[in-house]
Order: structure tokens, then C-alpha cells, then sequence
């Protein structure tokens, strides 16, 4: 019995994320897989290139696409994938769906927790996968998709083992009536809402792309699997181990099937919208986000577009400090959802540790220095910088330039020695004033970072909540030496749902969300409607249904 | 503190609900509240009449109305209720729900609870005033809006106070990196979503209005009561208690605000489409909860239309089953949301627990004669019936012989010895084919009963499970003495989430739903999104949020 196999990983997921202290079940460092697993993994994914990927126990393809390349090379990578109808896919999930639902749910979460031990086995190959299609440092590529991304299905594997099994599956009901009592026996069943889609992103297919699966197939829903046409890889293969250990273990591999589609003939949409989908996860744009939301008779879960702030006030160490943001800002180019954009400054500058003042422009200088210093090592920048995902960002990045204000620091390629066609771009920062709503009031995904000169703290948070509540924010991270100021910034950030990372130096940054007891997205603003993982990811996706009985 | 004084009743509760067996803190019987209680709440009744209503802490109206008809008497009751701005109801809000916010949830179910004992203290006179609004008879006024509901109301203070305690307030997290560790101190903070908005039907004023109140109030929300113009004051009277609770406690009365509104000049859609307001709680017609569903930005939790049906398979004692249905269709005129509609019965008639065969013509005679049997007998009649809520519903109920088929039974008035110029109507039984979808595909409010003949059992399987995915269901009632079918009855209806009660008979109908064991509306099917109280109806009102500060 699986169940009984991983029993003890699901129990110690469940209290881990109860109490929200530190767990992970698959290490992040790559040395604990083994000596050999890098060369091995490298090598599987090279085998990959150029052919019909052939792995998925799906058939009944009607073409085959693929249009990836690796922004490290920039060369396609030539793999295809193969094409299936909707109606296909619907139909199968359909009837994997309905003897999947009647699984009891210790087995359920024994088998989902049985893929992911499978898929560990495959972190390598899945790493260089994510490397060459979203441009991710090899080492964020094999921790994101790999073992974070793993620990994160856990997640939700344990709470919707937790939820599935809160109240009695049967029970005798007994209502006293004077002398007498009336009985009834009742069962309570979950019922699973039905088929499910899940659309990923570029730049984290795996990780962002895993909670809504597994919260899905825990609760017994069959799911379609739609990646980024140009970053199909990480997750295919991740699918194809999903699909061969369902059926090793004699269930139905169509439960979790891909669903790769290409620029030209995108089929989101048609999904979307096909009655038999019950449940969409989206990571992405808002303008598609806010669709999906629209849709009627569908449950959503969206990971849209966020503003991410710094507020800085006071700090004890300002080297320490500008090193943290430096790096923030500067990994994998500002690509992650939850890198800092926008850092506010007062005018008046920041308090240091020892009483003294730091001017505006000396702090602003400061940031520069660092993240010059940075990018520029020969051991650090080109593995912290990664590679741009594609080309419209790289162009708005180089662009940046062009957006007003002063340009502190122009963005400049970094030989990266591995990779000599690497699409690289270090970070532009550009200074504005809190007048230039038109500039720092959206996202500028990618490396670009803007300093605000604002009229002192106060201004800084009224502004950073502002942007929050209308714009989204997924992170804030936030520099004091002061508990008003503090509270402060909690209370105001807080309102608008978004999170406080409080004097991040060292090896913490603001940008990490730690699975079992980091939320990542709160659900509140409009950077998304669902957060990994708390508790309406999961109840969301099933029904008690309570029936009685007339007791004898 | 208040926290202390109920923590037993609040810890009970949360046990009831967790383990789902028979729990009530009110007794449902009005004996239970002593000898004079009756007397003395048809007193404070009368002295409400014909006066405007003053008990609400609430200032600066703007002007007063009030069109309320007793459906017993058929005359105004002529009591007005203030009427206040939009802007001034919630600027108030926001200003009481600020300090609210900040109360420590243990408090804050405390308080709650003590707002709920207050209550009982009212329960005469609520019920005559529902009784004297809605048409229900005395019996059903006093359960349904005073232990019934107080019940539901305990209900969401205890599953809330369970969800709002889950994760530890604060906690240090400690991430081994080899030699070293990083620390982060971490705080998390449910934070509530912002003003409320739960709009009243006309039907159960204060049952259908409490658990939205409730689970609004206590995950930190203030709130509005947007009542039916025609059936405010049970409600009204409600909420006067709670804000006398809440001020005599050091809380802003505004927390819980009334917006009484006419049928001239409705207040609903300008409340709800204010960007100010984030949650609403509505139980109507569905065109207006479907409007509601698709606002964006909100959080909505809806009860609308239902049509449900009852499967007639085999019984073991044909009298007690037609006693048991004749009651269900004729209690409150077949004006609850959870009373049958359509019963389907097989051509070739049900199966005897004597192994015989009731042929269709006789069933259908048989139920009947024990609708006319219950209807006219003095002693049960006029008390099961009440009176039927408005003009608009006894017509339609009156040309119900007008549907088409074949009219077995015509709706008629019955005398009420205490009120004789009560709307009533006895249900009309129209017996139609499975092929008249025009006639049973509908909500046939009030005392209209359709008997429809279907090939088989299996057939009446499947009519009414299409019924409950297009049009929803809320209740199915079911008899069979074979565990196949009742096997197949449970797994097609619970597949369009709706649950099933079998062979009732004696004191217990479909219609009623226990709180802290049966789910109210699945929230899985067009009858609701939302379901009394699964953890849905409580986790969506307020937001996680993780705070996170590099440990010393």
C-alpha cells in the first residue's frame, strides 16, 4: 500500500505546515542526490534535443509542435510535442476522473506523494530543462523545479489529505424528542468540483505549475496540464513521470494529462471555457488573469501581475544591506514574481546603526555600487543573473533607459563563460520622484529597478499601500530600526493582504517563500486571487456532500 | 471576559461540527423559555406596530419607510425603519470594523456568543414578527428564526474561532544550512476583507441572514444588513440587540448596521457594486445571484433557486411515506427552499414491502388523499400550511391547474381559526409526463406539487439529476428498499452535488437541515455557490498574511 509507504512524509507535511516551521522532504543541494546525478541528468536532457518527445502515455495526437529555445544558446531546442483535440483531452480525463474520485484518500495522497519520489529521481534532467527554456541559473533552475517545486506538491498533497479527512465518512445522528429520539445515519462525501486546468508561465513552469496539480489530484480531480508554448520541457517531463508511475501503480495515466499547444494556435482559451472544465489554475499576464477570473461557473485560481516594493527607513548595517537588495533584485534578472522593483527613499536619506545619516544620493549610490559589484564578480554574476527569458524582455529591459527620470545605472551584457550566447542584461536602475506615477506605477518585469525620493517614511509606506491595493504586490520587504515604523509598515501592508519581509541580510532574501510555512500570494490584491498553499486552495476544489438515512 | 463566560458553548460547538452529531445550544422548544415568554413577546410585538422602529443605535437617517403586510391579517403592520445613505452606512462601517479588526478572535467569538444569548431573550418577539411578515405559522416562525437560527449563527462563531486560531501568532523558523542556521521570526495575521453586505430574502429574514452576519462578524468584518423591504423586522429586531450587545460591551454598535429600503427605492445593487464593499452574503431569486456572482472584485456567497425532487423507487410502508411527503410539501406552503416539487414516479408504479406493486394511478391517489387528510385536518392543517409570504405567489400558486397535465388536486383556501382573513392556499398536484420539461424544468414557488411519470426508476434517476446541474437542487428526497439503487441514487446526485435523504419517515423531513451536522446548499450546483457552514463560507472572508524579520 502506498498509503502506508508515505504515511509518515504526509504526517510530517501536515504538522510541519500546521505549525509553520521549517521542513522540506527533498533537499535543495544538489550534492545530496549523488556524485553522478549532474553528468547523468545533463546527459538525458541532451538525448531530449532535437526529437519527438515520446515519453507521455497519451496517443491520439493529430500533430506534433514545439517552438523552444534555450535564451542561454538561443537555439531552438527542437523538440516536439504532441498535439491532441480539447475534446480528447476532456473525454479522457473524464474517465480518468471517475475511478479516480472513488480512490479513498490515503491511497490517493500514498500514490501523488509515490510521483514525486519518482520525480525526484529526475531533478537533473528537469533542471536543465528549466535552464534552457526560462533562462534560470542552472542552480535556481534545479531548486525551483526540482526539490521546492516537490516540496511544494507535498504541501498540498498533506493539507488536502488533512481537509479530505475532516469530518466522520459515516455516523449515527440521534436528535433526543422527549421520550423518544429520532436516528439517522449519514455519510459525508467530498466530491471532487471535476476536470481541471492548469496553464504555466515561462519562467517557472514546474514550480508555479505544481501546487494546482497536486491540489487538484488530491481532491480527486483529473487535470490538463497546458504549459507556455515556450517553456513546454521541465513540465513535460515532469508529466511523463507523473503518467508512467500512475500506471506502474494500475491507475489511469490520462489523470494528469499535457496539453501542449503552440504561438500560432493557442488553446487556453477553448479550454477555458469548455463547459466539462470545472477548476483553472493560471500563473501570468492580468489581462488573461482577469478573464479567467470572469469566466462563470468556474473555480480560478490566479497567480497574475504584482509590483513588488523596499521601503527604506533605518538600517543597522548598509553594506549588508545594499548586498541583500543588490542580490534581489538581480536574480534570474528580476524574473521572479517576487523580485523588488520599486525601492523607496526618503530625501532626507537613512538612519544608520550608529545614529548617523545616509544622503539620498549616497544611498542611491550605494544600491549602484552594489549591484555593479555584483554582476560584475566573475563567481557571482553570471549565475545569479541567469539569462532573459525572451526577447520582448530583454528589449524592454534595454529600453529602460528610456523611461525618465535619471538613469543611475545602465543595464550591460555580462560574459557569462559557459554560455558566450547567453541573453544577458544586467539590471538598469533608474531614479524618479514620487511625481512619476506613470513610470513606477506598473510592472517592468525584468531587469529594471527604480529608486523613488520620497518626502520621508510615511510617504514611502502611503505609497507602497497604494500601489499594492491597485496594482498588486506579492512581496515587501522593509528596512527599520524602529517599532512604530514597524507596525506601521505591518498594519499598512497588511491591509492591502501583502506580506513584510522586515531587515533581510545574509543568506535570506526577500524573494524566497519557503513551502509549509511561507504563504506565497496572499489572495487579497491583485497580484492574485490564490495563495500556495493555505486552506482555499484545497476546500475549493470539492463539495462535503452530506446524504442521511432513516436509521432502523 | 466574555471569552471566558462562553468559551464552553463555543468549544461544544466546534466539537458538534467537527464530529457533525447532534448538537443545540437553543432549545427548539418554546416551552423551554417559560411560561410567559409567549405572552410577554406577542406584547413587545403588538407595541411595534404602527410606529417607526427607534431601537437601532444607529443616527442620522434621512428618512423613513416601511410597506410590510402581515400575510395573516393581510394589513399593514405601519412600522417605519430609518433610511441612511449608502456613504454614511459605510464610512461607519469602515471606522467600527478598524477597531473590530484588532480585537483578539477568542474575544471577539466571545462577544459574539453573548449577542446570540441576548437574542434568545427576544425569540416571542422575533417570532411573531416573522410570523406576521414571511406568513410562516408560530411553530416554524419561533424554531426557524430563533434557535434555528441562533444555532447557525454559533455555528459560524465556532468554526470561525476554530480557522482563525489555526497558525501559531508567531514563531521562530529555523532553516539548517550545514554549520550555520538562518533565523527568521515570523508573525501570521488573519486579516479580515472589509465591509459586508448580506442581503435578506422575504421568506427567512433571520435564518438565511444570520450565517453570513455571523461569519462575517467574526473573522473581523464589519457588516450591513440589507433586509427585503417587505420582511424587515425580525431582522430589525435582531440587530438592535446586537448593537444594544455590542455598545453595553465597549464595541461600536455600527459594526452591525440596518439598511432597511423600499420596493420604490432599492438599495442592493448601489451597495454592492461600491468598491468599499468586499463581501456579500445573498439569498434570492437567481437572476439577481447571478448579477451578484459576476461583480467583480468581490467575494460573494449566494443562495438562489432550486427545484427539488423526490424519487419515488420502493417503499416499505406506502402510508407513512405519502404521510411524510404530504407534510413536506405542505409545511410553509412549499415556500422553503428545501421542500420537494417534483416527484418522480415510475410508469409501472412502486414496489411494496410486501412485495407487491402500487400502480401509478393509485400512488398518485394515495399521496393525494394524504395532502387533502392533512390540509383539512383542523387540528394540522392551518398550521402547517402558515400563510403564503405575497399576492404575487398565491397567484401563481392559484393558476398552477393553468400549468398543463392533469390537475389531481386544485389548491383551495383553508379556514385559520385564529386569522381568517390568512392568504392561504392548500398545494395544487398537477401530474405531468417526463416529456413536459416546460412544466417541471422551473421553480414553481409556493404550494405547487408536480407528480411527473417516468419509464423507470432509473429514468427518474436521471431527469432529476439534469434538474439538479441546470437548475439546481438543494434537497432530494428518496425511497427505495434495494442498496443498488439507493447505491446509484447517492452517486448521481452527489455528482451534481446533492444530497440525498432516504426513506424519511416519522418526525423527520427532507426539508430541515441541522446545524453543526447537515450541510445547508451544496454551493456546487446553480441552487448557491455557498453551503451552511462548510469552510468555504468562513475561510474566504479574511486573508493570511505572513510576516517575516531577520532574528537576531
Amino acid at each position: 500500500m502506498l498509503a502506508t509507504k508515505h504515511q509518515n512524509v504526509i504526517d510530517n507535511a501536515v504538522k510541519a505546515n500546521q505549525e509553520r516551521t521549517y521542513y522540506s522532504q527533498y533537499p535543495e543541494h544538489p550534492k545530496a542526490y549523488g556524485e553522478d546525478a549532474h553528468a547523468k541528468g545533463l546527459q538525458s536532457y541532451q538525448q531530449l534535443l532535437g526529437k519527438p518527445f515520446k515519453q507521455l502515455l497519451q496517443s491520439g495526437e493529430t500533430s506534433w509542435t514545439g517552438e523552444e529555445v534555450s535564451p542561454y544558446t538561443q537555439e531552438v531546442l527542437g523538440i516536439t510535442y504532441p498535439v491532441f483535440p480539447v475534446n480528447d483531452l476532456l473525454q479522457k480525463a473524464a474517465t480518468a476522473g471517475k475511478s479516480w474520485a472513488k480512490v479513498p484518500v490515503p491511497e490517493r495522497a500514498g500514490m501523488l506523494t509515490e510521483t514525486l519520489e519518482r520525480i525526484k529521481d529526475y531533478f537533473f534532467d528537469i533542471a536543465n530543462a528549466t535552464m534552457h527554456t526560462t533562462g534560470q541559473s542552472f542552480m535556481m533552475s534545479f531548486q525551483a523545479s526540482g526539490p521546492h517545486a516537490n516540496d511544494r506538491a507535498l504541501e498540498a498533497i498533506a493539507i488536502g489529505y488533512q481537509e479530505l479527512e475532516r469530518y466522520p465518512p459515516e455516523l449515527t445522528w440521534e436528535k433526543p424528542m422527549g421520550k423518544t429520539s429520532i436516528k439517522l445515519y449519514k455519510t459525508f462525501r467530498p466530491i471532487p468540483k471535476g476536470t481541471a486546468v492548469v496553464i504555466g508561465c515561462s519562467t517557472f513552469p514546474v514550480w508555479n505549475t505544481l501546487p494546482g496539480v497536486y491540489a487538484d489530484l488530491i481532491t480527486g480531480n483529473p487535470i490538463i496540464v497546458k504549459p507556455h508554448p515556450k517553456a513546454i520541457l521541465p513540465i513535460a517531463i515532469v508529466v511523463s513521470i507523473i503518467q508512467q508511475s500512475l500506471q506502474d501503480n494500475g491507475y489511469d495515466p490520462h489523470l494528469c494529462q499535457l496539453a501542449a499547444d503552440s504561438s500560432e494556435h493557442l488553446i487556453a482559451k477553448e479550454l477555458c471555457e469548455h463547459p466539462a472544465v470545472k477548476l483553472i489554475d493560471y500563473t501570468g499576464n492580468s489581462a488573461f488573469g482577469n478573464y479567467i477570473e470572469s469566466l462563470p461557473g468556474k473555480t480560478v485560481f490566479t497567480e497574475k501581475t504584482g509590483v513588488n516594493a523596499v521601503i527604506l527607513d533605518s538600517v543597522k548595517n548598509i553594506d549588508a544591506v545594499m548586498q541583500n537588495l543588490a542580490f534581489s533584485v538581480s536574480l534570474y534578472s528580476g524574473q521572479m514574481c517576487t523580485a523588488p522593483q520599486n525601492i523607496f527613499v526618503p530625501e532626507h536619506g537613512i538612519q544608520l546603526g550608529d545614529g548617523g545619516i545616509m544622503p539620498f544620493n549616497e544611498t542611491v549610490q550605494l544600491f549602484r555600487d552594489a549591484v555593479v559589484s555584483l554582476v560584475n564578480n566573475p563567481k557571482m554574476g553570471a549565475g545569479t543573473l541567469g539569462a532573459i527569458q525572451n526577447e520582448q524582455t530583454f528589449n524592454r529591459a534595454k529600453e529602460a533607459t528610456q523611461l525618465g527620470g535619471k538613469v543611475i545605472l545602465q543595464g550591460a551584457p555580462v560574459v557569462n563563460e559557459e554560455f558566450s550566447n547567453a541573453r544577458v542584461l544586467t539590471p538598469t536602475i533608474v531614479e524618479v520622484t514620487s511625481a512619476d506615477t506613470d513610470i513606477y506605477e506598473k510592472e517592468l518585469f525584468g531587469p529594471v529597478v527604480l529608486i523613488i525620493k520620497t518626502r520621508d517614511t510615511d510617504h514611502s509606506i502611503q505609497l507602497t499601500k497604494q500601489m499594492a491595493a491597485k496594482y498588486g504586490a506579492i512581496t515587501c520587504g522593509a528596512y527599520t530600526n524602529d517599532a512604530n515604523t514597524k507596525e506601521k509598515i505591518t498594519e499598512e501592508m497588511n491591509s492591502v493582504f501583502t506580506p513584510v519581509s522586515f531587515n533581510f541580510t545574509g543568506f535570506i532574501w526577500v524573494n524566497q517563500h519557503s513551502a509549509f510555512s511561507d504563504f506565497h500570494v496572499s489572495g487579497g490584491n491583485p497580484a492574485g486571487n490564490a495563495s500556495f498553499t493555505n486552506l482555499e486552495f484545497i476546500v475549493k476544489r470539492f463539495i462535503w456532500v452530506g446524504n442521511r438515512e432513516l436509521a432502523e
